[in-house]
């Protein structure tokens, strides 16, 4: 059954990451600096994925500026296909996943596979259990992740470099 | 001067709004009632920027989806451009925007004009004090809010409808 949402009781708590898709992760990362005064952080590869990142936090949500290792990749491609940088996809953390992701196939939605792991639907990734949509909300792609408790940090902590 | 900023005493302090572009604002609300639980709001119509708009809160930030009500309209022209609806703008909310534009200009930016307001720079809108870069982090063009505090609301309180 499919719980109707109010805002009292939100599935959808919150925005858990931003991650845009960049031409060069250290050049974005330098105009945040510049611009917003955020505080320099470094640049990580991710070789599972494939990607080179800049991670940061602003406001309480976490900011990838996420850069495709490979041409062809996942963000090179997104940039290609619009010819510009921008905002690739909004991960929003919720209370319940399998809740969420009922509410929304109901709504008509169908899950998108991983990419980097090769999964459809809620699975584990470093922080927590994540699902992608194959829908958009105004061009926005969306995933989901319910944040491990302490005792699921523990059970899946080999999962890592995603 | 330009003060420096640290983490703990940010001067960009939170996301006040994320704008996105959309070709039908009722039917991206649509999509984040279906896929999000978002609790259904009404679409608006600003005559002065020629944007119908749909608003509502998730997790502390507002969202925008703004359509153009005229062709070649500014969002309008920003999807034409990627062939794609996306995220727009980012509006931060800052605790002093002189001393924010002080700092981006340091750091290499320029003003935008205010399309609906024609105006470059520190300026009253309904909710504070604005202005626009004519620069971007990793695609996203920037706006600045100064809030206004209840006193300077009420000075500004004919500031309506943008």
């Amino acid at each position: 059954m499919v719980t109707t949402m109010t805002s009292d009781d939100p599935q959808v708590m919150s925005i858990k990451h931003m991650a845009f898709a960049v031409r060069d992760a250290q050049q974005a990362l330098d105009s945040y600096v510049r611009f917003l005064g955020v505080v320099p952080t470094g640049v990580q590869e991710y070789p599972k994925s494939r990607n080179r990142v800049a991670l940061f936090e602003l406001g309480g949500v976490e900011y990838q500026l996420c850069q495709s290792m490979d041409q062809g990749g996942r963000f090179d491609t997104w940039i290609n296909e619009r010819g510009h940088e921008g905002l690739h996809h909004i991960c929003y953390e919720v209370r319940d996943l399998d809740q969420v992701l009922a509410h929304a196939l109901a709504g008509g939605a169908s899950l998108r596979i991983c990419q980097a792991c090769g999964v459809y639907g809620k699975h584990p990734h470093p922080e927590g259990f994540i699902a992608f949509l194959d829908n958009d909300t105004g061009g926005i792609e969306l995933e989901f992740m319910q944040v491990y408790t302490s005792q699921e940090l523990q059970t899946y902590q080999q999962v890592q470099g995603i």
